[in-house]
């Protein structure tokens, strides 16, 4: 099975195999982008779609970031866990973020992900080109 | 009621006053810890609680927090969303992280979160005091 995990990190966390991974990127509709603007780290929810093995999403004019991330490393977390908190799995992504700019690129991508996580108009539409894909998940977890 | 968000930012989304962001904050389980760690921003899952208007939680020895979160600026996020992501909410905390070493605080703090994200030793326990927090909702969740 692709959920297993045989091997744990310093914490007791299984280290999810990069297929798995790329699963669970693809299994939740929201994930949340950090990068640094103005010397501090943000981090802001997005709704997100994976492509192949990037993650793409949408954002406005005027965000931060658009002033801060484009060009620059980005990283991109999704989770899940149950109510309590105590099961669950986290996958990090760290890329370079780029503008996609292709016109039949962006209808194929409004086609697979129509909503969004905020309201406004939000016409940029972002891929992050991953350099590494790492997830944990609790012992026990699916 | 404490939900209204009379003002919206840039893009559309409702701004949430300080009482409701401590509210969202201690509404859920799990946010996330986003820092820098050798040049890059790492964002890492908690479980937290809400001690006043600081945010605690507990790492392990040998976590890139603990070698790179402490005593900097640090970021905290928590948030939720429905299942297809249209609505939701964010609470970003800006702050300073702490490691608490006072062996009763300890121990009450230990009585309001017993439990854990991971499995593992995770003997630190840390407080974020805030700088800023700030809380966004798309229009029309609660």
């Amino acid at each position: 099975m692709s959920e297993s995990a045989a091997h744990t990190d310093h914490a007791g966390l299984g280290i999810l195999p990069f297929e798995t991974c790329l699963e669970k990127l693809a299994s939740v509709p929201v994930g949340r982008v950090g990068f640094l603007a103005a010397g501090e780290v943000e981090i802001l929810p997005v709704n997100h779609v994976l492509d192949g093995q990037s993650v793409v999403f949408r954002t406005g004019i005027g965000s931060k970031l658009t002033g801060a991330g484009i060009g620059y490393p980005i990283t991109f977390e999704a989770d899940a866990h149950d109510t309590d908190g105590r099961y669950g799995w986290s996958v990090v992504v760290h890329g370079h973020a780029e503008v996609i700019d292709d016109e039949a690129e962006i209808l194929r991508l409004t086609r697979m992900a129509p909503g969004g996580w905020s309201g406004g108009d939000r016409p940029y539409w972002i891929r992050i080109r991953p350099f590494s894909v790492t997830g944990r998940r609790v012992p026990g977890s699916d």
